[in-house]
């Protein structure tokens, strides 16, 4: 998507150790107007599968989730909980999910009832890496028995392994932006 | 807002301890149509300020607050942050939060980049209960010399005092639907 590959370029920050900053249009300032073009772009990719639910993570991932389900007919959006919730409630689905980052483990929640068998669900999220909170997520879609179309992510770190792992499992992966490395402050895209 | 105070009538589950839980359409699993009508009658309420950024905290105020934007022309929403996050950089706004629920404080983070004096603010959160996290927003929105223009609330808790603690800070306070009370599992809206 060469929209998000300029504003990546634009308005990214390289921060010491090649990491890249995206808060100040996607994962802590949202701006609208680029989620739209995102959604609708995640829309004309799935375009062929018939979803009939987003399912994503808190906390950067509801937003974009939220404005995509738009350009999906205003189907319903889920978002796996990261922590115990006063919010859930009934039987749950559980998957556990490494952290890398933060060297710990956690369980991601999901209210089983939000998930059935006659749905077909998309998987959205902000950033693709390591790809264990998305394992996670698919891990939640296959205990449900719903049908999964695909994972829809806006920027996968192309150098780490999350993209492979989730393509080898033939899950259908769309990720709007590559990110190839990051060199002296230069991103290059695949 | 009579819309919202049937659906939660109507799709709204009463707990053991007369707890409501929404779930099911607001704050786990989020009804896209619904958060379009509620960003409606937050713009109508709000149609006299000049907004320009809306203002919330994660997790379950993204969806609401994105949504909201549309409404409001599209304007960018900032969402704080729980706890440390490495989408964060730059110098921080913070803000202690007390949770009763818990039994804990933690501290909510905004980078003063996304808020400047020359801002209109709306806050906008799913729940008002005891105000904790709101009066955070307020101090954090405070700090930046931003102006706020109010709060927009989903379901405000009028048993609990967060309302009147709010409103007695001369803050405007917009809340879609107030209960009263949850006695013997029926909701009685203010």
């Amino acid at each position: 998507m060469e929209l998000l590959k300029q504003r990546i370029l634009q308005d990214g920050h390289i921060k010491p150790g090649n990491i890249i900053k995206v808060g100040s249009f996607l994962n802590h300032q949202m701006d609208i107007t680029l989620l739209n073009q995102i959604g609708e772009e995640f829309r004309r990719r799935f375009a062929s599968s018939n979803i009939t639910k987003i399912l994503t993570i808190e906390a950067s991932g509801i937003g974009i989730a939220t404005i995509t389900a738009q350009h999906f007919g205003n189907i319903p959006v889920v978002f796996a909980k990261k922590s115990q919730s006063k919010n859930l409630d009934g039987e749950l689905l559980v998957s556990r999910v490494q952290s890398y980052t933060r060297g710990t483990v956690f369980d991601i929640q999901v209210a089983h009832k939000f998930l059935s068998p006659t749905d077909e669900i998309l998987i959205i999220d902000d950033f693709l890496a390591r790809g264990q909170a998305l394992l996670g997520l698919i891990d939640i879609v296959n205990q449900s028995g719903a049908k999964l179309a695909g994972c829809g992510i806006v920027i996968e770190k192309g150098f780490q392994d999350g993209g492979q792992i989730i393509r080898e499992k033939g899950v259908r992966l769309e990720s709007l932006a590559i990110i190839d490395s990051i060199e002296n402050g230069i991103v290059h895209f695949g």
